[in-house]
């Protein structure tokens, strides 16, 4: 993990956890870029003009196993800009931003755009289709061409200095987090109703044997997001479940897990 | 006005007007951009890598009299790019997308980023700051360069078939309307409560004799957008003002003189 920024300022010193983490496990920058990814159906796309200087313009996308596929007119410029030069890049925000907007989660991706042959060009074409159900009034359009971006470089930015690289082949490699988009509920459930456990948690397992309160920020298919309060001051930990989960429905059994784990004897 | 796409495809054929429009006015292309820069503070960057491949990133911004004041790191890398080359565009999509994305309003920008200097420097960071308070956290640090965009050349789309390009010397003598953004609950009273009155408009001012129906799709300093229904199809077309009006608060008096001209005799 690399810090991109200093932090932001309100918080200077961190209390460091005094005892192990039990279970660090937490998602890979790919795996964290995928789910991005899979969140939505808009991004801003990268190209280059004529003159090799940057256009930036939005576009509507679809999925194809981490690949994002287009679909864009020749008769706009970005349509021309990547008939003539393949180069690419794609921005994707994760759909709802906080309030402040770099708090928010982000993917970078880049490498060239193909247009798909074959069985491939079907599945593309069914990815757009199945993301942006308006496109089967234009996909036809002899004008219209179906891109498939090549991804060779990830950048994923998950807030302030949350950030990390990957590369093409732990991309492709990684899945999208069907738990995290999911698991508001969830966390908001864990927040209201089971503080003790929380605070259980991050005393016995997240490294804070000191801390006063607990709470979840957030929860994936490898644990939970704790914010912790201490005398020394807030901090955030992690727990990781004993396994990874795969879906939603999962995160309950994973959770009382964590808590039978962490309850003093 | 230039078409780049075809109709979606829903409605092939588009009744003309049958009598004279009585006024057309509408925002310019450069307007409607400045309205949409005026609009957020969130935007995706493009910049150029060091080996001239596009860079696309997510970046806040305030709006300086148009241009975008950008205030990034060099520790990342659209502020290496920016710093080893200054061209770019920004790509910024108007809040409160309609579920169809490319139904929405956007915005291309390009151009040559250059640091402000002197008092153009404190205006800069004033208008960063005043659009992202957040910032307050970091525009100090020493990795952060303030940006402004010397805008060039503006692309707007409004839509399926509503787009235009603006050149700078236009862009920079616009201004954003203040009564788009804020005109959402008049346009919804306007067709809650007097459908009589834009049916009309409609049939009056608004060149469609034959209309049985009509409704406000949008109102902006210069007159009001109206979807209308004939026995021969569904056309939009165009109300403007006696005169176009600056603030949201003059909306009222516009519509009612509108409605006024338009009553039968």
């Amino acid at each position: 993990m690399t810090l991109d920024h200093g932090d932001p300022g309100d918080a200077p010193s961190v209390p460091q956890p005094t005892a192990p983490v039990a279970n660090p496990a937490r998602p890979s920058p790919a795996e964290e870029a995928r789910t991005v990814v899979a969140s939505t159906n808009t991004a801003t796309l990268a190209s280059l003009s004529a003159d090799g200087a940057p256009w930036a313009s939005f576009v509507t996308y679809g999925d194809l196993d981490g690949s994002p596929v287009l679909c864009v007119s020749r008769l706009a410029e970005h349509g021309r800009n990547l008939a003539a030069d393949p180069r690419a890049s794609l921005s994707i925000v994760a759909p709802d931003a906080p309030s402040d907007p770099l708090a928010g989660t982000r993917v970078t991706l880049t490498g060239v755009v193909e247009q798909p042959l074959g069985e491939e060009a079907r599945r593309a074409r069914a990815a757009h289709l199945a993301a942006v159900p308006a496109a089967k009034h234009y996909i036809d359009y002899s004008d219209f061409t179906v891109w498939v971006l090549r991804v060779r470089r990830v950048r994923w930015v998950g807030g302030y200095g949350r950030m990390d690289s990957a590369i093409a082949e732990e991309y492709a490699a990684a899945q999208p987090d069907r738990v995290a988009p999911n698991a508001g509920r969830a966390v908001a459930h864990l927040n209201d109703d089971h503080a003790d456990s929380l605070l259980d948690m991050a005393r016995v397992l997240g490294g804070y044997p000191d801390a006063t309160a607990a709470r979840c920020e957030r929860a994936d298919r490898h644990g939970l997001d704790l914010r912790v309060e201490t005398p020394r001051g807030v901090a955030r930990t992690r727990v990781g479940y004993v396994e990874p989960i795969s879906e939603p429905a999962e995160l309950r059994a994973a959770t009382v897990e964590l808590a039978r784990r962490a309850r003093p004897e």
